[in-house]
C-alpha cells in the first residue's frame, strides 16, 4: 500500500467520524480532531493522526473516558487546578490554559495545573490559545519514563517538553517556542526504526548505557538521552516537579505516577508589567533583527521559532498531508471494529 | 606570579574591602561579596571573583551607583517591578525573589521583574532564596548579544540563563537547576584563550558563520553557539521576552537595549497546588530514583541538578579556592588606585 496523502479536512474527516464511534460529543471531537490535524500541518507528524489509533484504543479499553467532561476543581486566588477526569486530554488543556489566561487578565499572572490527564497532544496548541488572549504563554508536562538522566542509563524522565508563545502585534502569528528536553522525540527514532535507518549520534544509549545510532537498541530497553546533557537532564527534572509534582499527577519514574501528561501553564499579562505599545515595538523590532540576521554558510535565512510549522502547514495545505500506510491500515482495521465508514 | 589559593574568608574579606572603597553601603556590600564567594565556591569562576574588577570599574565610571538601594517601584495583584535604579544588581534581585516569594504567600504565585539593573551574578542564588520560603523558584534573565540564533552568523542574543529551584524535605538542600541557553558561557572561552587550548566542536563559530575551535575567532567578532541548536535558540528568544521584554529593558538585539540584566523571576507556593506531605513525598522519591539510576560505563553515580556544586563547595571549603593571578593583579591595581589594602 502506497504513501497516502490526505487534506486536511479530509483528515479531520477521518478523526471525527472514528472519534464518534468511541462516543465522544461532537463540540469534544471538534477539539481533538483538530489539535491531530494542525499537529499534521506544522509537519508534527508524531503527534498527528498517528497517534490515534492508540487513542481510540485507550477509549474502547477505557483508560480515556469520551464523554467525560473537564472541569476546574480548585481555584485560589492567582492559582487553580483543572482535572480531565480521564476524559479528552486535549479539552481539558485547553480549559486550563483559558483557565489561566482568565487568570491574568484579573491578576497579572495565572498559574494552572492539570490532573487526572491522558495525552494532551502538542504544546504549541495551548499557549497559542493564551497569546490569543494577548497574554504570554508558558507551560509545561510530564510524560512516561523514556530518558535517562544524564549520567545514567534507564529511562526516568519523560520527553517533558516546554513551550512559550509570545503575542505580536496585531495580525502577525505569535512566536511559539516548544520542544522536547530529550535530543529527539521518540516518534522519531520510531520513524526510522520503520525505515531501516540509523539515528544520529548523540540520539540514545542501549540498555547496557553505550551510544548507540541503531533504533532497535531503543526498543530492547534503551533510554533516549536529554537534549545538551546536563542542561536537557536539569530542565527535565523541573519540568517534572512543575508539571509532574504539582499537578498531583506525580514525576514519572516513581511508583505513584500512573501515565498521563501532568501540566503546568502560566499566562502573563503583558499590560501588568509595562505599556502594551513599548511591549509590541520591542517584540516587533527582536522579530526584525532575528529575522534579517545574516545566515552562516549554506543557510538561506534566519527563522523565528514557529515560523518552520507556519512553513509547513502552507505548504501542507497545498500539497496534501503524508500518511504512512501502517497508520492508515489501523485506522480502516478500528473502523471496522467500531462499524464506522472511514472518510478517505 | 602563581596561582592563588584563598579561603571564602579570604575571598570574601578582599571583596568587601574594594566594595566600601567605592562607597558600597555594609549590607549591600555582603549582598555582592557574598554572591561572589558562593559562584567561586560552587565552582562557576565566571561567576565569581573574576567579575570583581568590572564591576569596580563600572563603580568607578559611574555606571553602577553604589549607594543606591533597589526598590519595589510597581505592585498590581499578583506582580511586581523592581528597579534596581542602577544600583547593584545583587541586591536588586535579591528583592525581586523575596517580593515574588512575598506575593506568593498571598496569592499562589508571583510574577516579578527586575529593570534598571546591572550585572545580577550567578540565577541559582535567587531561587535559592524562594525555595528557603518553602515556594518553587523560576528565573530568566536576558543579557549582552554574544551568541549567533540557529542559522545565523552574528551576535543577536544573550547567554540568556534559566534557572529554577525545587524545595524538598526539611534539611535537604533544594534541587537547583541553572544554565546559561548557550552551549558553553562567554567565561569558558575566555579561559580557553588564557590557557591557549582549543575548545570542542559546537562552541562557536568565527566571523564568517563556520563552525571553529579556536578561541580567538570568538574575539575576532565570531559568536557562541546555541544550546542543541534550534532548542537553545527557542529558549533564548522566550527568554529575551521574559527577561527583555517584560522588564522594560529590552531584547538585547535591539537598539533600545542599554545593557544590563533584564529579570524575570516567578515563585509559586506549594500548598495552592496540592498539600505539602504529598508534594515533599513524590519530590524526595524522585530524587532518590534519581540518584539511585543504574549509572553509564565510567560514570560513578548519577547526580541531581545542583549537586556537582554542592560538591564542589564542600571540597572548596576544604582545599581553598583557585584564582588566577591575572585577577589578582587586576585587584592590587584598583585597591592601588582606591588606596585599600586588599586583605590577601
Amino acid at each position: 500500500m502506497a504513501e497516502v496523502r490526505l487534506s486536511g479536512q479530509e483528515l479531520h474527516g477521518i478523526c471525527m467520524g472514528l472519534l464518534r464511534g468511541v462516543g465522544t460529543p461532537e463540540d469534544l471531537a471538534e477539539i481533538v480532531a483538530g489539535g491531530l490535524c494542525d499537529a499534521n500541518l506544522a509537519g508534527h507528524d508524531s503527534h498527528g493522526l498517528v497517534r490515534l489509533p492508540m487513542y481510540l484504543r485507550n477509549a474502547i479499553d477505557g483508560k480515556i473516558k469520551p464523554p467525560v467532561r473537564p472541569e476546574v476543581v480548585r481555584r485560589r486566588a492567582a492559582t487553580a487546578c483543572v482535572s480531565a477526569r480521564w476524559g479528552w486530554g486535549q479539552p481539558a488543556a485547553r480549559l486550563a490554559a483559558q483557565t489561566a489566561a482568565e487568570i491574568a487578565g484579573e491578576l497579572g499572572v495565572g498559574a494552572v495545573v492539570l490532573q487526572d490527564s491522558p495525552h494532551v497532544g502538542r504544546m504549541a496548541d495551548y499557549v497559542e490559545l493564551i497569546a490569543a488572549e494577548g497574554h504570554l504563554g508558558m507551560t509545561v508536562t510530564n510524560s512516561g519514563p523514556n530518558v535517562a538522566p544524564f549520567g545514567g542509563r534507564d529511562r526516568r524522565l519523560g520527553t517533558d517538553p516546554i513551550a512559550f508563545a509570545i503575542p505580536r502585534a496585531e495580525g502577525a502569528p505569535p512566536i511559539v517556542v516548544d520542544f522536547a528536553t530529550s535530543v529527539r522525540a521518540e516518534g522519531k527514532v520510531r520513524v526510522a526504526r520503520a525505515a531501516g535507518r540509523s539515528v544520529p549520534p548523540g540520539t540514545l544509549i542501549d540498555v547496557e548505557g553505550r551510544p548507540s545510532v541503531n533504533p532497535e537498541d531503543y526498543y530492547a530497553g534503551g533510554s533516549l538521552l536529554p537534549a545538551e546533557g546536563h542542561k536537557g537532564y536539569a530542565l527535565a527534572v523541573a519540568i517534572e516537579a512543575l508539571g509532574g509534582v504539582l499537578s498531583g499527577m506525580g514525576p514519572s519514574m516513581i511508583p505513584a505516577y500512573g501515565g498521563g501528561n501532568g501540566m503546568f501553564v502560566m499566562a502573563l499579562e503583558v499590560e501588568a508589567f509595562l505599556p502594551v505599545k513599548q511591549y509590541v515595538d520591542h517584540v516587533e523590532a527582536m522579530a526584525k533583527a532575528l529575522r534579517s540576521a545574516p545566515t552562516a554558510p549554506g543557510v538561506e535565512r534566519v527563522l523565528l521559532p514557529g515560523e518552520p510549522e507556519l512553513l509547513s502547514a502552507e505548504r501542507r495545505r497545498r500539497e496534501g498531508i503524508p500518511i504512512a500506510p501502517a497508520t492508515m491500515d489501523e485506522l480502516h482495521e478500528l473502523a471496522g471494529e467500531l462499524g464506522v465508514t472511514l472518510g478517505a
